[in-house]
């Protein structure tokens, strides 16, 4: 198969792309590195991006932005980061990429554990998770020429605590090994509007 | 208690503020009449209607637009609709709400069954409302002043089927005045966080 991720250069990313690479054509995408450079909060460049990488068969999303803080100081504007970059991004591939994938092919997006088991200076995130997963169960039976769609919601990284731990104290992390084999589930499994959740 | 129900003059919102304005101040507002009008896809409209309607002891939001269509059809652009009416209008009520409403006060928003049990042409709704549903969650272990925060999903409503039942083939109805009685649960009751299914 010929599999594009999206966001390939991050934690999750890398190990996706590590289980992935042996078996298959991988192409990373990134905001500032990687084979293909792709800024998805724009639908101009997402577009441009598949018009540039045809014929590809699995599309990984394992990226998307959010502004982390307090809710008494998330602004309509701050929220709109998650908005932007974590839910239209990821939905976009998937509104503009139906058009492109290649037939059986699938998306696989990326949401969260807060969406379900809220924490602290979530709030954001959390809305972007969520709507991300009710638009995967909901573009599952929808979808045309057998493309497949399912999202993995993961708990805190093994690999993020340095970075993430303070936000999620008393939560049992996960390892990315195991996050990267749901995404390796999605796309060479057969379900489709599922959330996946590594938790 | 001072209600104000933004969408007051839809079919869920006629059947709240009858339940509601016996017992309370109620104050309608609304897109094109009632008495106030907003338009809740501009943060500051919802400001000034804060402004200009102080010592609000519960905001009850029965509004938002969504595009139903194909997802094949759905483009970034028409799944905008959905991302600023009902997603980004119905949580700007609370982001900026929360600094304006009563100590003890409630948000109420609505989401909807197509969330969790997806429709044809449902794609964008069922996004929206996901966003929702999570971000109400999460706001609810935030929010100061013991504020609380609850939606209610309504199933498709007997008194809609003429417009939506198409929608909704093999549902069961639910009637507007028990969709109705869960805005009021969240109003004068105590509980927060919930995501009252009436399904």
């Amino acid at each position: 198969m010929k599999i594009l991720i999206v966001g390939g250069t991050g934690t999750i990313g890398k190990f996706v792309a590590e289980k992935l690479k042996s078996n298959h054509e991988v192409i990373i995408a990134s905001k500032s590195n990687g084979d293909y450079l792709v800024d998805i909060t724009s639908p101009d460049r997402i577009e441009q991006m598949y018009k540039d990488i045809p014929n590809i068969d699995a599309v990984i999303s394992t990226t998307g932005a959010s502004h982390f803080g307090q809710l008494s100081d998330l602004t309509p504007e701050l929220n709109d980061i998650a908005i932007n970059s974590k839910l239209k991004g990821q939905v976009n591939l998937v509104l503009i990429g139906q058009h492109y994938i290649n037939d059986s092919g699938s998306f696989t997006l990326t949401t969260g554990i807060m969406m379900d088991d809220p924490i602290l200076r979530g709030s954001s995130a959390a809305m972007a998770n969520g709507a991300v997963a009710s638009f995967v169960k909901s573009a599952a039976i929808e979808l045309n020429r057998n493309i497949r769609i399912n999202t993995v919601s993961p708990n805190v990284l093994e690999e993020s605590l340095g970075k993430y731990g303070v936000f999620f104290k008393g939560f049992n992390p996960v390892s990315a090994n195991k996050v990267a084999n749901a995404f390796v589930k999605s796309v060479e499994g057969a379900q489709t509007g599922q959330v996946y959740k590594v938790y």
